[in-house]
């Protein structure tokens, strides 16, 4: 059996998870809660100077994830697939300003489109962008999304996927995001984390829960210990794969969005060390 | 590229997805409409005779694909199994007594009973109904369910899980019912299909469509066409997995329940032959 986690040195938030916040308020709030890591959303930094928020953020003692997010490679047009990419491009010098380490990319699925054209057209948007990432001191992390996102929002949606990508394109830059939420369902868990581990690419571990009954496909997440999600199991495979990085919590909640977000928090770093 | 389907002869239609319709209505309207066949919902036979009730299906003309639904098979106690095997006797009786050659299963989950336990209880509990089964003359059809369903409708997420189970069991009672709407996504989808008709255990093909949005996790299928899965080309790997039983429509949908059932009939006849 994997050990509780003892405090909070590997916890990271994504801003969204507190989105009435507004990033000045979440960074503050994290910090003197003592949580050390933020993953910081795009949307969180309108009207703001990147590089500024990102010193900002340090100043208060956290470190930076993730960039959240890039991706939706895929579209129907030359023209679209080219946006995209112009896009994602500017992702990657947007967290190379913020100090972010990587962009984890929601890869993007169009309703009609094939999936196997969706991620090639994924694969060839990743294949441009590798090298200008790498340049950047930036990696790119595919996130594999739950397969009822397979209609407009990721073609990518195991972790076996993911690797397919990362495989093929071979680039140091490129590796994967595992989300327990999306995730946690697969018979090959186990043993394609710890093929991301020999692999080098695993690169970022998002941690949330599967309530029962789900009410709403984007965001009705649950708090860590209000599903069914062995997260704990699943975070040991992750360490026995070698990472060392960051546990992630990353919630889409209409409910705990509505209320008090100071006393979210404190649920969020008792569920950390009780359910995660 | 599959032809089109040119007739109603392979047509079936549940029971639940015409749900406001009494069984005797909608077999007049199934009969009328020129539908062939009817898969049937234990719900729908709710205080009726159900020799008599089959007996009134074939005098209109319409073939039982099958009787909905068995399974249920993960308890964490050893009374909650041995109720679930009594229930799906009970099933397997009804199914005879209907004149339905097999009983579809949604195998179960149990929130926090892990996925590998819940499918190693219901090949449990498969392995003592087989031959029950198999006496009776019915068949039962493993329906793998999306991942969506994983916390506390199935276990069983992927037509390789289904297989595996198949494997294990080698009771040519045992078999695989596909559904699109649950299995769409699947990267193995084709090799998994074409493996089923090699084993002998594809049973069922269920046809409906993927809406985009999807506004809820049970009740918002979408009929054929209205959605992003390729259904056309799906019931091509199945025809040419030697598959030549009915297409069996199945659509839950609250959007649809509220509306005339009799143009809903008519939309589905429509969109059988030119989206299916």
């Amino acid at each position: 059996m994997t050990a509780p986690l003892k405090d909070f040195s590997k916890l990271s938030i994504h801003t969204i998870t507190t989105k009435p916040w507004a990033l000045e308020e979440a960074v503050r709030n994290y910090s003197a809660a003592g949580v050390k890591g933020i993953t910081v959303w795009r949307q969180a930094l309108e009207g703001r100077d990147v590089k500024a928020s990102g010193q900002m953020i340090r100043d208060h003692g956290l470190t930076i994830t993730a960039l959240c997010r890039g991706g939706f490679f895929p579209s129907t047009t030359p023209e679209g697939r080219a946006l995209a990419i112009d896009e994602n491009r500017r992702c990657i010098a947007e967290a190379a300003a913020l100090g972010a380490p990587m962009v984890v990319l929601v890869c993007g699925a169009i309703p009609g489109l094939s999936l196997f054209e969706s991620r090639k057209q994924i694969t060839d948007g990743l294949a441009v962008l590798a090298p200008h990432a790498a340049a950047a001191g930036v990696k790119l992390a595919i996130e594999p999304l739950h397969p009822m996102y397979a209609d407009d929002r990721s073609a990518v949606n195991t972790i076996g996927q993911a690797r397919a990508i990362c495989n093929e394109l071979k680039s140091p830059a490129v590796g994967i995001a595992v989300d327990v939420y999306h995730v946690w369902w697969d018979d090959r868990l186990e043993q394609e984390i710890a093929a991301c581990g020999r692999e080098k690419t695993l690169f970022g571990f998002h941690i949330c829960d599967w309530r029962t009954p789900t009410t709403d496909l984007l965001n009705d997440r649950g708090l860590m210990g209000e599903g069914c999600i062995p997260i704990r199991q699943i975070r040991g495979w992750v360490e026995q794969a070698g990472f060392t990085g960051f546990n992630e919590v990353e919630i889409f909640s209409h409910r705990h969005w509505a209320g008090d977000q100071h006393e979210f928090l404190q649920s969020i770093q008792h569920a950390y060390l009780d359910r995660s």
